[in-house]
């Protein structure tokens, strides 16, 4: 099925951060397939920044292994790939310096590009984006085609992210700047919106009168391995939570905007994040529930625990595992919690939403019935699940089972499935962004997150332990059973 | 998957109008399937009643090639088949009348069997069910544990199904008259119960706040071929809308039985019938269409036309197709039209029911939407299929495309549907009428679909002809385009 989108007008997209490891294993394999699909002109430039001392040819060498691991095979056309890699160059800056190495990176624009869109792709560590941006102004690199890409996390609580959003904002206008959130790439994701507001079988059943909870989960089977020093000085709730799984919450729980502008729909998930009930100090260990993982046992596979992980003698109370009730005060999602859930070292990687609906009001079966559930996965195989009881076929009487309606998107569109970055990056050169997320929006999430973080720290026993390859600490099934819930694994 | 039914206690089965067609196609495979999965005992016996004279072996001669011909090969065990065979019996009976024949049959029920579930099955013309009973009765062999199986139609007209049902009634207690209708058989017609009254999901759409409208349609390709003498006297009106799909409409339209017993469901079936809107004489052009098939292709096969087919010379203005529109007047169904429709000679043999829900109120998107639909498939293969509008997958913007969900059973439960019959039979043995219908329910049904044959008797010019392998007339077309709809098949 061909792509209805022809190439966009030539472009400049400059990463920072370029050797590190999303460059490699999502930023340039993106790139490469929306070349290939010829999205991108043969004169856009990428331009990789960073202050390893590499040649444009070092760089490219870099690129190419990139590709051959990151890109499926069959994807991978050599004579295409090396066009590719011929548009891509390189220059080392020390870019929260203001030295000479600049001069790298200015060489590259002459007056030819000057009116072409510039895109700054930051994949470098947050609290170097407003340096960065100050030396891109006073070198005079910020044009005004120019746009700023932030990848997450935006701060590591309230204070920090304003201080970064007003660095960065004194030289980008609002509007310029794109924090990226890939879970909001995700083809299931946009496909909420699509759900929600285009079929009314869906949003008919979507409030309090038909849903009794939702469950939010995004679960990893791996450690922190290599990223022990960044994960330690951040965990799950910043990591996941207070980003992608309230994103998500967002678009599950907002109203219907009034049409798809990225100011319409942001309002409407600002709306949500500020109805959000907050966590009072006192409540934050039973309703925010962290935990750690110790050594345990992936599938047959022994693992170590997380501080063995961090290295030789090395203590932590960073959680990698988090699961909170999230209560929306408003008409629609009264008495409708959302629970939220993601860790570490869990048995089985899989981020997915689960919508659970009420039982049925009076049941005329002998059967035991199963309250109807819509599971939306968004990894590993995106799709979507309804779960129905249906009558068990035979010449017997009424006898009913649960069965499971399967809606393969992939299947049923028999297409290849881009990887969110694909889109994601696209927008930033087209400049929509619907899809990335507003100042007020990171800062209302850190609102409600704050709470928690400091009730933790005031609270150091509502640390627990888990055993790598379960489902998180006793605690967070508490977290469900108190309501008379269990999550969506303990079904049956 | 093993059945959950264990055998029945032991019984006969005694088939009146044993050598013709139902028998050998439907009743005896049926009851041989119920027999190779072990739920009818060795001692329960098959009785053939004809005015035929056969022996028992001739008869059964008969049954082993029906079982070879209308038993899927790889179900057909020789040794089971050849079991099952020495159970069945035959008796040369002349039924209408009370003549000596009667003590063919007789001779078979001697006092080890009187205490026995007996169980009598009319598959004659309707006109002798009277006589039959009357008979049975005076030959002594109405016992307290006897049932009789009516096969439809039950009568022509009001007046006619009225007598039938006084003469049966004479005989047997009304919860003794087993009225048959093999659409209500069918699994996912079954099903219907289960989805609508297990799965809030469904159950809370289901009304006029979700739903624009639903067509119910019972589509042949064959002709009347060997049927006509039948078929003529009968017309589509008679043999399938009075009975099938008014039956069909009633489990889409009822409201929630408090209870899954017999006259629960059945009170609230015929709730619907007496909520229909008569059909006023003046309307019955413009309401109820009706059509009869000349020369035409079906595929690529020239077929003939109605007429042609009666034989040589013969006239008619039996019609075999119906198009209508019925009204349910009720808080639930209130501006929701139910069409139905039924025709011989049509492009495709399908029976379904197609779920129209209302457009959005609103639309965000760009792209055209279609309108939710759920179709439940009786015919050829059972299934659901839900059509959502959902996102284009791809790195371009919010590109919206239908796309199908579909529930097969057959594959979902991994095992072999029963035919309707099997469950029917084994019913009418375990004295279970869920699944029958009631003399209430038939005589509101003719109550309501006599004005329109009356109102075609008078409008002679209300007859339109259509090709063979079209969708009928043109007119059918009119019914729903007048009120701004089109059939199913017409969409996009």
């Amino acid at each position: 099925m061909p792509s209805v989108t022809g190439p966009v007008d030539p472009f400049d997209y400059i990463v920072f951060g370029a050797t590190g490891d999303l460059t490699m294993r999502k930023l340039l394999p993106a790139l490469y397939y929306r070349f290939r699909d010829g999205q991108m002109p043969a004169d856009a430039r990428i331009i990789g920044a960073a202050r390893s001392k590499l040649s444009d040819d070092d760089f490219r060498g870099r690129a190419e292994k990139a590709l051959a691991r990151f890109v499926k095979a069959p994807d991978l056309d050599e004579a295409v790939a090396r066009r590719f890699i011929g548009q891509i160059y390189f220059a080392s800056v020390n870019g929260a310096e203001a030295d000479s190495t600049w001069e790298n990176l200015l060489r590259l624009f002459d007056d030819g590009v000057a009116s072409r869109t510039r895109v700054f792709y930051l994949a470098t560590s947050p609290s170097l984006y407003g340096d960065i941006c100050r030396n891109l102004s006073e070198h005079g690199l910020v044009t005004p085609q120019s746009r700023v890409v932030l990848e997450k996390p935006i701060g590591t609580d309230l204070g920090s992210a304003e201080r970064i959003n007003d660095e960065v904002g004194q030289v980008f206008e609002e509007k310029k700047i794109f924090r990226i959130d890939h879970y909001l790439g995700k083809e299931t994701v946009q496909n909420l919106i699509a759900l929600r507001f285009a079929n009314p079988v869906f949003e008919r059943l979507w409030s309090s009168d038909a849903i009794d909870h939702v469950q939010i989960t995004a679960a990893e089977t791996v450690g922190v391995e290599g990223r022990g020093d960044y994960y330690d000085s951040s965990g799950a709730l910043r990591d996941m939570i207070q980003n992608h799984l309230l994103q998500v919450m967002c678009l599950v729980a907002m109203e219907p905007p009034g049409a798809l502008d990225a100011d319409s729909l942001r309002n409407e998930k600002l709306k949500v994040l500020r109805a959000l009930k907050p966590i009072a100090p006192d409540d934050v260990a039973h309703v925010a529930i962290r935990g750690q993982y110790g050594r345990g046992k992936i599938g047959d596979t022994v693992v170590p625990g997380y501080m063995e992980e961090l290295g030789e003698g090395r203590q932590s109370r960073t959680e990698t595992f988090v699961a909170l009730k999230a209560e929306i005060h408003n008409w629609r999602w009264g008495k409708v919690p959302f629970y939220l859930r993601s860790g570490k070292r869990l048995p089985n990687k899989s981020s997915e939403i689960v919508v659970q609906f009420k039982e049925t009001p009076w049941s005329i079966f002998k059967s035991k019935l199963q309250s109807n559930r819509l599971i939306i996965r968004l990894q590993p195989q995106e799709g979507i699940q309804l779960s129905i009881m249906s009558k068990d076929p035979g010449p017997d009487g009424m006898v009913l089972r649960p069965a499971n309606i399967d809606i393969s998107f992939e299947k049923a569109f028999s297409t290849r499935y881009p990887d969110a970055y694909e889109r994601l990056l696209m927008d930033t050169v087209r400049g929509d962004p619907v899809l990335f997320m507003r100042r007020d929006e990171v800062e209302a999430a850190w609102t409600w997150v704050e709470p928690v973080l400091d009730g933790w720290a005031r609270h150091p026993d509502t640390l627990h332990y888990y055993s790598a390859g379960s489902w998180g600490p006793d605690a967070a099934r508490t977290l469900l059973s108190r309501d008379g819930r269990c999550w969506h694994e303990d079904v049956e």
